[in-house]
């Protein structure tokens, strides 16, 4: 079975996608039973889409691909911390785990600004991995911003 | 201009919706000057979308409408206290207020669990109006359950 790498080199893809866009380049995947079942990358300013940051557009593609709500059972990797709505959906999706790679210090509601995914306050707590890719994750960010504030 | 208990109204028949699918029945709209400019209601199970609650979904079609991922300027009302997802998505829609309808000591965000729409610790932070309709909003979700049960 590929390793959580290799997963998280997956979402750095779709990352590299958004930024294609011009989007910020964040990139997620889900996984079950060691295959990618569903992609997703930031297109809120394409979309226009306040709700289309790429966890969320990941796990309604999860949802779709399993034919039902509850992704019991997947895994979900993501190159930066999620935000509090996208935390939401995992803990409403009922994802098994998460693999997060960079931290987002001024956003992040895995750790950073509170933990709402880690929190028995709420009917389901997914189980947490922080750091996997980190540093390449946070380059991928940081490149990005540096190169729109050249422009 | 018509005042918070009509648009809270619409939202109920919104919810009133849910129910004929029998989904748990809650619904939002949001306005804007004046008007309804999105609706939405619960389409988890219909959907199977983990993410198709109430708020997200009408969000989402504000957000279609307005030609912009920020709604500034719009007001969300909402049958029901707001999740973690949907609390979430409030904030990253930068919706100016938020009018609930009944509370929901057991899964709400904006009050009962957590408080994640009041709160400094995001860049946004809308006006909360607790308490339009509470009453009505809550017997809907009392009566489904009713029913539920005696099936």
């Amino acid at each position: 079975m590929p390793d959580h790498e290799f997963f998280m080199r997956a979402a750095m893809r779709e990352a590299e996608i958004a930024a294609t866009y011009g989007e910020v380049p964040i990139g997620a995947v889900v996984v079950r039973d060691g295959e990618i079942i569903a992609r997703g990358h930031n297109m809120r300013e394409m979309w226009k889409d306040p709700t289309a940051h790429a966890e969320l557009i990941a796990i309604r593609e999860a949802a779709r691909v399993t034919g039902g709500w509850r992704l019991t059972g997947c895994q979900l990797y993501v190159t930066l911390e999620p935000c509090p709505m996208c935390s939401g959906s995992i803990i409403m999706s009922r994802v098994d785990e998460v693999y997060i790679g960079a931290m987002d210090p001024k956003g992040g509601a895995v750790g950073s600004k509170i933990n709402l995914v880690e929190s028995d306050a709420w009917n389901h707590r997914p189980t947490v991995v922080h750091g996997v890719l980190a540093e390449e994750c946070g380059a991928m960010l940081k490149d990005f911003f540096r190169k729109l504030r050249r422009k």
